[in-house]
Formats: structure tokens, C-alpha cells, sequence
């Protein structure tokens, strides 16, 4: 299946073979950057983000004009824009649909990427629809560590803090499950990985344990991937006091890791990670953030038709 | 009279000759497109909106890109802007007019749009001057007209909501009367044409007839021209409760009406058309949305002297 | 010390050589821009804006443009960005770091411009920290009074207005010591210059007055430098009430002044210059605004290692 004029609503709609297409072609975007500056020259991508980030429209934006591209943005839809009105999103769409050629869209309701979709016959990018998915952040975090490990196949993946509701999470093992790995799900029980994913990797024969302490396993993990605990994802404000914080690494974490563990977080971070760590080599959260980029240049030019794999 | 270095504040101050050489103009940059890629290349829009806007500020945006320029923005000036720490909008502009080549203005206020103009040698574009004036939603609604009729002349056209505070419809219609039309009035009594706008008619010999009952005068209509009740232009909150949502239209509306109808809308929409219309070739739109693009085009390029009509 | 790579923290970290050559490549850029056009092609400013800003970020973003680079932004971070969910400046700075070249903050904390220029090895441009510094704002009056006196040497100089809470006049008192100045200090005695700053003056040698009568000194001027007394600098809207407004300047003013005075202002004004002064020759603050921009030009340029002064 071509990319050209594709939608990227959920990691699950791209098979095997698809990522690493994405992977491969990140890659080459980052290798050899000057031969792509003029790429999407004459293109205008629509960033219409209605909740906040600084990370994925930034560096959407990024890879739009280190292609050579332009942007128009919609930040802060609240106050500053026809939402405010009443306008449906399905009709916000329509209408950009005509200022621009490529849309990326963060939105607070789950479903909503692909009511965007729908509306537009031009790529449309999600960049989370509320608890749902946030596939650009999970090729993020694919490229991150095939980069960084030379491959995917076979490792062995904690995953620490929010599972319940952290979406990057749910992604990740999701698409890590064509790779063969080992997966260990450390969260307080209120927390726990969701049964429906569960049973999805049980269904794929992935192996997995759930544990909720870190250092029973922690000499295990090749790669531990950190989440915040997110506030904006709970209805009750005492249920998120009572779990905030319960993980919370620091340098002698390292002692009880192996040499090469490679500690991710999709960012940002509140305190789950102390920047003492940011010092040492395990810790690649920013290389991860600044991945992005590549991948998401990758990804522009992949659906306008004019980056392919080589 | 040129274009060059011209104000844009109030349809009122174009000739019949003068609108027809932008919409020209607009009709030569949709077309040949690919000739005006650089047409503004070096160039820089400040896009000012005091007020929400989308649509308005997009296609403004996007006509910039196009057409090889930029734009530096003001989306929410009460956060983030000098306007918070007390500055006039005449300061403000002083101030912008060095740091850009054209000015497009949004703001709550009647009469700003002139404020602005004055206070700078460069040209201001009104995109919306409270409840005054919204000039180039005239001119992208008469390209609409144009476009899809082949024509505008002896055109038999409805507008339907509020009248009353509806600037689109005081200055379309008073645009529309150059070109022998007849119009039809569609309200409730409350959100009727205001007199002064009637007695201009009236002064211009243009035909018109005021009916609170749109299927009365539907089977007669070429164009219907249905605006949102503007809660935001309401003192009170229940003289809008009553008349909110008086005319729906929805599908079956078509069977009153004439085969090659169109309608328009300067949008956005809240829910005076059921979204079941959109498929029907009577509904323009979001051509019309979209068209505004062309026409923000033509009239940046024909400003700033890099655009004439041939 | 060559300007690659350099980081404008405060204009202290400027010797006269330094503030010589910023102000003659400013020079350069505003006389032959067209030189300039693509000077900064592919490069990429975030300006980041975490207190209200009009001019300081509008300039950063035209100069940008006009020297063929282009910009991202964060204009409203409460609302929009990552710092809604507990980030640190000194995270969004790493972070932010991966996006783009060059990096122009302002933020409320006193001392926040050096953290963020800790975070990155790119150029951090300071566009003001609290009450502390904003030296490119120093650097455009620098720019200014060299323009338009032909020199810096030898003039006097009255500072009128908030001159302890003023950041600009702290800035421009300090860096015009290099200059054999004469200052005239004139503000309530609430309102008058910190001591830390005088007795600096003092150890430079550089002789100066204090008085709360403008008229009294207004003769001996070749320059008033008027600030707005700052709302937001005060912790009780009482204080602010007792002082605002204290000077107002009025066309009559320039019966006191000499001929040739020249007012500046680094803007926004409030009710501080009436705007009657406008028109006359001796205002010069709007002319003070858009030199920003060279300025501006000139140390993106430097920072990025793209403009040499001749």
C-alpha cells in the first residue's frame, strides 16, 4: 500500500513492513537532510491543535519547513478561532481543507482524527485524539530505538508508571508486537495495562509480565519507557494525588539496570524522571523528542508523494 | 483608480469597475496558479485578529504562502500582546508598520479598520470591523456568484437569517447592486434589514421584497444567501434564545426550490443548515470558503503592485 | 570574542568593541538589505514567549523572515504548550533545541534567560527575564541614538519616568557608560533609580543627577528616554495608582527642551507621551520600533555566523 495521500489515524492500520518503511525513510531524511531542504517546497501543512503541545507542533512545523515547506496553525482554538462559534470540527476541516494540503491534527475527543479524515480527501495526520492514539509519537519512539539498538527484534521493554490511560503506551506495545519482544508492564494496579491490550498481545503469543514493583525486574529491561502520570486524564482529582508520583527514578536507578538499558519517555515529564539522570547515556528521552523530527518529515513527505523509500 | 498601496476598509468605496477587475484578477491567480508562486516572494503580511477567526485568517495566511510570501500573526492579543499592558490599536499599528509590507485587521470595534488605515502609509486589508464591514467576505461571495453562474447580472437573490446585524449581508447586497439584481429578504421581524440599508436600495432603484416566510419566495430564487444568527452580536442572551434557529434548512427544502439553486453561506454555521445538504450540488459553501483564498490573492498581489489583472 | 554561537544574556556581556560592532553590522543590513535576502535561508528561529510581547517578538520574526529564514512560536503558554502540564523551562528549552538553529525567549523569571541558555548549545537570545534584562531592546537604542546623532559620545541623557523597575533604563544606562555620558535621573522619589545601579554609575565615573522636576533639567537634554510606569511590575495596585501618570508629556513640553532633542520611548506607552507629540521631528520612538528590526537582523545573523560586519 503506497503512502501518497494516506491518513495516519492509528499505528494498527500500518502493517509490518509499513514501518519500517516510515523507519527506513527517517533514516535517509536525517542522513542526508540537504537533499530534501527543498522537498515540500510550495506545500502549506495545517497544524490545528485544540489541546495543548509544544512537542508534536513543533516539530511538525520543524519538518515542514526544514523541507521547505510553510505551515498555518490553529493553537488555541478556545479563544481565538471559529470553534467558538459553534463550529464543528467536521466543518472546521471542510474549510481548511481548502488553505492547505496536508493536515495534522491534535483534538480532545476520541474518534475525532478520523471525523477529520473523513472530511477531507487531503492526508490527514493524528496527533492524539484525547486517551485514544498518537501514532507519530510511536514511530517516534520505534525510530528511537532501532537507531539506538540497531534493530528491534527481540528486546526486552519495560514499561513504567500510567498503562491505564497512557495512550503512547498502549501504541507502542502495540506496534512493538510485530517485533518479537518481551514486554514487562510495572504500574500501580489502578494503573495496570487494560485488559482489551492484554489480551490483544495474548492473542499475538507476546510475552508479557505485570508487575508493580521496578527493581524486580529491572535488571531484565533493555529498554524501560517512562510515562507521566496525567493529570488531565483523570475525572477525580484525588484519584490522580493518590498515584502521582509513585515512580520516580533516579541516578542509583541505574545501579540496578543493565549497562546498556536505554531509558525512553514520550515528554514531557513532570517528576517522574529526575534530571540527574539526564547526564547519562541511558537516558535518551530528548534524542527521542528530537527523533520526531525526522520521522515526521519522513511522514509529510511520504503522503504528499514527494520523499520515497530508497 | 490603482490598486496599489489602496486601503481595503468598505466595499462601498469600489467602483462596479473596481470589483470586477479584483474578481478578474482572482479569477487569472486560481487559474494560472503556478505563475504567481513567487509573485510575492520577500513580501510580509501581519494578520491581526482581535477577534476569533478561522476562515478569515487562514485563507489571508495560505493566500500569502501561495504566493511565495509571509506573515507574522496577532491571534489573541488580550494574553499576548502589548494590547494587554493598555496600547491603542493606532500605536499598535504605528509599531507593526515597520516590521511588514501589508496589514490585514480584525477587530471588535466599528471604525477601526480606518484607525488602522491611518495610521499607516501601508495598505490595511478590514477583514471585519465589528458589526461594519467585512469587505473581502463581499468580494470572495460575489467570486462565488460569478464563478459558478458565469455571471452576476439579473441575479434573483435571497438572504436569509439575520438581517439585521449580518455585515455580510449589508455589504453584498449593497455590492450586488450594481448588477440589476432582485433581492428577497428572509427574516423574522426582529432581525429584519435595518431602513438605512433599504432606503439605499431604494435610492439605487434595486427591487426587493421582505418576507418572514422563506417558502413563499424559494421557488424564485437563483442564489440564497443564509447567515448564522451571530450570538456574539447580541446584548442580551434571550433576544438570541428566540430567534436562534428559526430557519433550518435541511434536504427537503430543495423540492421548494429551483433545480440550479445555489446556496451560500459565509459560514461558519452553527446549525441553520442540517450538514445532510452538503452533498447536494445547491450547497457552495465551502467552494465559496475556499474561494476566498483566490480572491485574498488577488487582492495582496494587486496591493502590494505585484498582481494586475491582464 | 568572535558572535558564533554566542548567547545574549544581558548587555553586560557586551564590551564597547562588542556593542560597536552589533550597531555597525545593524548599519549594514538596513542600508543594503537586499544583500541580506537569503542570508539566513534554512535556518530556523523559535521565538518563545511566556509573558505578553508584541514588538519584541514581531521584530524577531520579521527580521527572521527578512533575511530569508523562517520561525516557530509559542505565544501563549499557559494555554497551549507543555508548560499546562508542569514542564520546566529548562526541559521545553531541551526539547525545543531539536526543532530549530537559533532561540529567542522571554520569561517572567528573573535569571530564566540563562537556564534556558544552560539547556542548549544554540544561541539563546534573552528578550527579557522579569524585571531584569532585555538587551536587544538596549541594543535598538544604542542603534537609534547613533543614527540619529551620528554618534554616541559625550551626550546628555534624562531617563524619565519608572527608573526602578525599568529594565530598559538600567540596560541603557549601563552600556551608555561607555560612551562619556552626562544622565539626568528624573522620577518620584518611590520611583527612582536603585542604588546598586548609581553607585555602579560611580565606579565608571560617569557623572550624573537625580531630580523629580523635569523642567528643571529638560534644557540640558539631547536625549529623554521615557518609560511607561509598569503595571505589572507592581505587587500592589495601590502603589501603581499613587504613580501612574505622574508625567505626561505634551506638545508644550518642547518649549523646554532644545531644539534638537530627541524623545524615545521603547513602547508600549500608555498616557505617558501624549499623542499630539507624534507628528513633531524631535519624537522619535516609532522610528526606535522599527530599528529594532536591523538590530534584530543583525544578531541573528551573527549568532548564526551568516553576517559579518565589514
Amino acid at each position: 500500500m503506497g503512502f501518497k495521500n494516506r491518513d495516519v489515524i492509528s499505528i494498527n492500520d500500518f502493517s509490518k513492513q509499513d514501518i519500517l518503511e516510515v523507519l527506513d525513510t527517517a533514516a535517509e531524511v536525517e542522513k542526508n537532510n540537504q537533499k530534501y531542504r527543498e522537498a515540500l517546497k510550495g506545500y502549506i501543512l495545517a497544524t490545528l491543535f485544540f489541546e495543548p503541545s509544544t512537542r508534536t507542533r513543533f516539530s511538525f512545523q520543524a519538518a515542514m519547513l526544514r523541507l521547505g515547506g510553510q505551515f498555518i496553525a490553529l493553537s488555541n482554538p478556545k479563544s481565538t478561532s471559529s470553534m467558538a462559534k459553534g463550529e464543528t470540527l467536521y466543518d472546521t476541516i471542510k474549510m481548511v481543507d481548502g488553505y492547505c494540503d496536508i493536515i495534522a491534527v491534535r483534538h480532545p475527543e476520541v474518534g475525532s482524527a478520523k471525523v477529520a479524515a473523513d472530511a477531507t480527501a487531503k492526508p490527514v495526520i493524528n496527533c492524539g485524539d484525547g486517551a485514544h492514539e498518537h501514532p507519530t509519537q510511536t514511530f517516534t519512539d520505534l525510530y528511537t530505538i532501532k537507531k539506538t539498538f540497531g534493530k528491534i527484534d527481540g528486546l526486552k521493554v519495560g514499561f513504567l508508571g500510567d498503562l491505564k490511560y497512557g495512550r503512547t503506551v498502549h501504541s507502542l506495545a502495540s506496534a512493538l508486537s510485530y517485533f518479537n519482544p518481551k514486554f514487562y508492564f510495572i504500574s500501580p494496579k489502578t494503573l495496570s495495562m487494560p485488559e482489551e491490550h492484554l489480551k490483544e498481545l495474548r492473542a499475538k503469543n507476546v510475552e508479557y509480565e505485570e508487575d508493580e514493583d521496578l527493581l524486580k525486574v529491572s535488571k531484565q529491561l533493555d529498554v524501560l519507557y517512562v510515562t507521566r502520570i496525567q493529570k488531565e486524564r483523570f475525572m477525580n482529582p484525588e484519584d490522580y494525588a493518590k498515584v502521582k508520583g509513585i515512580y520516580k527514578l533516579k541516578a542509583d536507578f541505574l545501579n540496578h539496570a543493565k549497562k546498556d538499558l536505554k531509558i525512553l519517555h514520550p515528554l514531557p515529564r513532570v517528576d517522574e524522571i529526575d534530571p540527574e539522570l539526564d547526564k547519562y547515556a541511558q537516558s535518551i528521552y530528548f534524542q527521542q523528542a528530537h527523533n520526531g523530527l525526522f520521522v515526521r518529515e519522513a511522514l509529510l513527505g511520504m503522503l504528499l508523494g514527494k520523499i520515497y523509500k530508497k
